[in-house]
């Protein structure tokens, strides 16, 4: 049984998730012995150790004989992996060449191997989060979910939008046309997938896969070769990623080299060079505003999907659970050090206060309460740990002292007892006054968040859908009592192309964002022109070519 | 009934046409009195004949007091038309005002209302194809069917994909995340189409309707207002069609600045004006290849489809029905004049002849058998102004007379016989060795062809596709009684991008595209860089946007 037989039934229930986008896990999200093998933990680990301080080796993969590679985890240690490099003109021989028979293989076959890779990848999920863990610093259950299961579900949408779109227009028709008393005009007409070429996919340096998967896979399914461009700091999850999907396309008995591997060291990136390319069509790229505005100015030979930065806020108006807001709070500031793309940096709260399940709350108490939040989570250093991870750039530690003297503290930021190597932060949390403040008016990625007072409710919402409007945004929230105010944000945060949370409590948290249910991104503010995943981004990563004729006689 | 459930069965059965891709008429091509009416002819051209010389209202639309309109047909008379005009910052004001209630009404009142405008828009078939007649040199039978039905058809097939995309995520889902022994996670979820806002349609100086309805009812459906900017020589069509765009909306209760009317001169375009302001998030654009490269460099802040020139050939390798062929491509040749965009230029013969059912043709006798169908089309005068019409612009009857210089002459231009105050020429028709000819390698807008002698089959087929791949092609076609050439054929044009008909003969031409069948544009080659209409067309212009909170207890 070929791959796409193998798993149609996996693709029949994703395409049912993908219409009804209610909750679904394609891939289980536990790390579990149960589920991934009994040994399957410490094989991943020792599958990970033994790629430290070697050789990363790509049969067949065009070189040049050198290697890249200077990634240090962020818990302290180097990884010391020394990656074969290329010249950017090889690459795009080696994948143009292998275009002619990754489109000519056809949807069915390509995305049987698009599922099979997914497939391979989720049973290495333990030896990614490893990979995953020492190059962004997630902790280590966030790495295997986000590197593993959760990426290859946001890969699986990709591919599942791919096949529907693919599949949308039959490949054969009969065209009969009615003449009156003559016979009708009869013509057969064939309709071909055509791929746009050659896709460039430029992974981060927090989500290697999470962020990555959705381009690479779109593409691929939809007939284009991919290069993979990992960001210098995080090679080895996309290498690993490349590696598996390399294997299957060898086993299909087509070209590996419609999947290529491009790297480079930080001080000497290549990725400007390869995205504008005459021969690349398609760009995908999640990073920073500057670059991704960069990469509209001058890809411009690509179609360019971008996810970039934001500025996410919680707007917060009332509650009846304030001891569960300010935990809920609490946690989506402190995960990952507040360096997911969906984590809140903004809390706007009425400068007189609000109404709560305790009474009125003034805004000193409700930044208190935020922060005696935080303090209680991560009161337990191995917890802390296990939240907060590490800091993927030195930078963002840099940047959490900088902001510390921009205003009032709520809360300090500290090192976390017990990970004396890595580089950590807690979250700082800072507090202003939107009358005369502008600090929190640009993004401070890391662990860095303000609570900012504002004339009433109506003017929080006001400023943080403006924010998200003029900066962009990923998420927003609200907490509100009075259903007017969540309607009036409901309204506001819509037009500003950004989902909205309300009145979040318990287990879910505002930066989570779930395959076949949430779209990652809008596209309809600066934080990112393309949407994980909607018909709009796989639609345009193939064309339609027809060959017409009359009925044989 | 409002519009939407009126109209719910003609949407349906237009769903089911995009799927099947079979044939199917939405609105009858037949100008027929039984059709449309025992009188519909003569009020269609009395209804004309009234704007003639007038001043055109648009009740309530944006203005700054003065008129333009300088549209001469080229049938020879002057219409006189006044139109009103505004300043930009007025049409994009009046543009975005309307935008609020127009992204309010949601998918289904949308959908409605441009059901309603294409119905209204059929039953006044007659008037535009006068319209069109006069402003774009169509014969009139073609003005009544590229202008009326067939356009007709292009914007509901427009509005069926659009409905299909945006109702192919629900208005609502609950999100059910077991947790084990503990209550699930119950979310519900909200997901609103938003659009991107104000979209600029510019129209065409010979299809202004056909064109034009796609990028219009596609931005209308989808929630953005639209400014419709006609070619200065070809206004009134469009003209009309947003007197009853708004006519329709104001019926409705909505704002009918959600569509308005930029006009302008020769000379004193506002095109570019228009296009780069930074309101406008959607252009669509037919025309020129040029000015289609300056939108895609300047008009940076929008979304830009375009429909531009391209370089559409004949491969003709041998056939089975030689008067056939001939009278094939003679028609296609001289219909319109060779103005549509889907026209064949060059066509494609091996230097040392074909096979057929008359025996081996030399290379001469073949450009001969083409020039001789047309002249025996072409032969009735009256039969010849209905097939041929007038020509739009006056470079074009200039360039009929340079390029006759620029070979052997198969066929000589003349003016048509008792078309005296019009502007014609019959097909010009010139033979060139590929060897060491280069005149065909550009777009020779107009009847203007050349018939082009090659090495053999392989080298027509090679010159004709790299000819479509670097100067883009919307049509190409191919007649061979070889199977292996046909099928190399399909091959090369679909890696080329372009659609290929094979062996056509009687009925049906290679400029022929029906609504709901054949793709228009395939976006994969410099002829444009949208495709009529694909989910791509439609899909990116909106996005969605989701509310999501905790079931309420």
């Amino acid at each position: 049984m070929g791959f796409f037989d193998t798993h149609k039934p996996l693709l029949d229930r994703a395409l049912r998730a993908i219409e009804e986008r209610g909750y679904w896990e394609a891939y289980p999200e536990a790390p579990s012995r149960k589920i991934y093998g009994e040994t399957a933990k410490e094989d991943g680990e020792a599958a990970f150790r033994a790629r430290l301080g070697g050789r990363f080796a790509l049969d067949g993969h065009p070189s040049n004989g050198k290697t890249a590679g200077k990634e240090v985890s962020p818990y302290g240690m180097a990884l010391d992996i020394a990656y074969p490099t290329a010249d950017i003109n090889a690459l795009v021989a080696a994948s143009r060449e292998a275009g002619k028979g990754w489109a000519q293989a056809g949807p069915e076959t390509r995305v049987g191997i698009c599922l099979e890779i997914l497939h391979r990848l989720n049973r290495h999920s333990f030896e990614m989060a490893n990979a995953v863990m020492h190059t962004t610093g997630q902790p280590f259950v966030m790495a295997f979910q986000a590197g593993g299961p959760h990426a290859q579900e946001r890969g699986l949408e990709a591919v599942a939008y791919a096949w529907r779109e693919m599949t949308r227009t039959p490949a054969h028709v009969t065209w009969t046309k009615p003449q009156g008393k003559h016979d009708p005009i009869v013509l057969e007409k064939e309709y071909r997938v055509i791929p746009r070429g050659l896709a460039l996919v430029v992974g981060c340096a927090t989500f290697p896969t999470w962020n990555s998967y959705p381009g690479l896979f779109a593409s691929l399914a939809t007939g284009n070769t991919v290069i993979v461009k990992p960001h210098p700091t995080a090679i080895l999850p996309l290498a690993l990623a490349v590696e598996t999907a390399r294997a299957v396309i060898a086993d299909a008995g087509l070209d590996p080299n419609a999947v290529l591997l491009a790297v480079d060291e930080p001080g000497a990136e290549i990725t400007k060079a390869l995205a504008t390319n005459e021969a690349v069509a398609i760009v995908d790229f999640t990073g920073s505003s500057a670059f991704g505005e960069w990469l509209r100015e001058n890809a411009r030979q690509a179609q360019v999907y971008t996810e970039e930065a934001g500025l996410n806020s919680i707007v917060v108006t009332g509650t009846d659970s304030f001891k569960a807001m300010c935990a809920n709070i609490a946690f989506s500031l402190s995960l990952y050090s507040g360096q997911m793309c969906t984590a809140p940096q903004n809390v706007y709260v009425p400068r007189d206060g609000i109404g709560t399940d305790e009474g009125h709350k003034g805004f000193d108490e409700v930044a208190d309460g935020i922060a005696g939040a935080v303090d209680k989570l991560l009161g337990d250093p191995a917890r802390a740990a296990g939240i907060c991870g590490a800091l993927a750039a030195p930078a963002t530690l840099e940047r959490v002292g900088a902001c510390a003297k921009l205003g009032t503290l709520a809360r300090a930021s500290a090192p976390i007892e017990g990970l004396d190597e890595a580089r950590t932060a807690t979250p700082l949390i800072v507090k202003l006054d939107g009358a005369n403040a502008h600090d929190h008016e640009e993004e401070r990625f890391g662990p860095i968040s303000f609570v900012i007072a504002a004339d009433d409710a109506h003017d929080c919402i006001r400023r943080a859908s403006e924010g998200a409007r003029r900066k962009g945004a990923l998420t927003a929230a609200i907490y509100a009592t009075d259903e007017a105010l969540i309607d009036e944000a409901a309204d506001a945060f819509a037009a500003a192309g950004v989902v909205l949370s309300c009145n979040l409590t318990g287990g879910i948290f505002v930066n989570q964002n779930a395959a076949f249910s949430d779209y990652h991104v809008t596209g309809a503010n600066p934080a990112g022109n393309a949407c994980l995943t909607d018909a709009a981004f796989v639609a345009n990563r193939f064309r339609i070519s027809a060959i017409r004729r009359p009925r044989a006689a």
